[in-house]
């Protein structure tokens, strides 16, 4: 029997256990959360007639749902709505170097999400999914200009569970073979470090429109 | 008939056309080819018995020939060998922030290749496929130990052809509504600077072992 510590460390299904490099693995729901909110991207996979389709999506989340959106017309992401489909996102903090190049690899914070997409059709839930996706990286829904009816209707939502779900950590030194480690090969890694530059403004911008508060702090943090 | 100029900048396959933001699309190989040299992961969509699954991957290519590596013991790698994938590379440049949060966007340069893929079995091909995979983001290969024999057959190749792939290329400023140019309402874009830092050796590192050039080159340059 499991002790209580196993159990919190389980995965939600058997999909979703990472089987390479276990030892790396995180079935922690707070763990997983952080990655998910460090992200800026996913990748989302999903079974077409043509063949697997991944693509690049802004995304948010709520506590229990992962929100994608798009245009009502994306075949992709209607596609989704109704089926299995994958929620990769992924960060890469840097390169690790091997004494061995087999022994290369890279430090990233990575979440795997499967699950059943769901097509968001409550105008309530659409609008504040809108808000969560538009909100993810940087808040910009309330200084904005609030969106209209039509903007709404244009843009389809489709949530997935945060359910099955795993994550992958890795950071560090390579692990190396034990009788590398006297020879003359060079092993360590190379981190990687991604700030916000100052904002830029458009240049159909017209005169004293101020920088809202949340994209001006952005300047010099980390992404 | 399309001219000399339509035909060169069109999409190998109806499955790789752009369709969503078209005017983003880039057919023409050697733009396709300069954003995945300068990706660092790709973002591989496999089928599986347990629906689709998206996984971060290391990459390289030769001219004709897209390789991911990975354990002989990688579910996913199996899973793909002989199978319809599709592999995307994005790297995020910076958001965009329009007057109205339904014009947020992102700027990015990211490719989809999507074809069936190849288990590479030739030794000579599988060796060079995980020198160019091992060397993609910075070469290690030559300054690293040699793989042995059996590092290399624990080391599983598949090869995806350059052939059905685009790439969608986003830079600047929010494409606002005309209407909302006059008002109060601030528009821009901010970029991501992501830079290299200083190698970090090993802990298990012995004296007097220098850093490669090609590492040490890397230190605050553009990843």
């Amino acid at each position: 029997m499991p002790g209580p510590d196993e159990e919190a460390h389980a995965p939600a299904s058997d999909r979703v256990r990472v089987r390479r490099g276990a030892i790396r693995a995180e079935y922690d729901r707070a763990a997983i959360l952080e990655v998910l909110d460090a992200g800026l991207i996913a990748h989302v996979g999903v079974v077409t007639d043509s063949g697997p389709i991944v693509l690049p999506m802004a995304y948010g989340r709520s506590d229990d749902w992962l929100y994608l959106h798009g245009s009502a017309a994306n075949a992709a992401l209607r596609a989704a709505a109704g089926r299995d489909v994958c929620v990769t996102v992924t960060i890469v903090d840097g390169i690790v170097v091997g004494r061995s190049p087999f022994h290369n690899s890279m430090n990233y914070r990575g979440v795997v999400v499967r699950g059943t997409a769901r097509s968001v059709d409550d105008r309530t839930e659409h609008v504040e999914a809108l808000r969560l996706v538009s909100d993810h990286v940087v808040a910009t829904w309330e200084t904005g200009r609030a969106p209209t009816e039509l903007e709404i209707r244009k843009t389809m939502v489709i949530a997935v569970p945060l359910v099955e779900m795993s994550a992958k950590i890795r950071t560090g030194d390579p692990i190396d073979e034990p009788e590398d480690l006297e020879g003359p090969h060079w092993g360590g890694h190379v981190p990687i470090r991604s700030v916000w530059e100052p904002a830029v403004p458009a240049l159909d911008l017209h005169d004293g429109v101020e920088v809202p508060p949340a994209i001006r702090s952005l300047d010099g943090r980390l992404v």
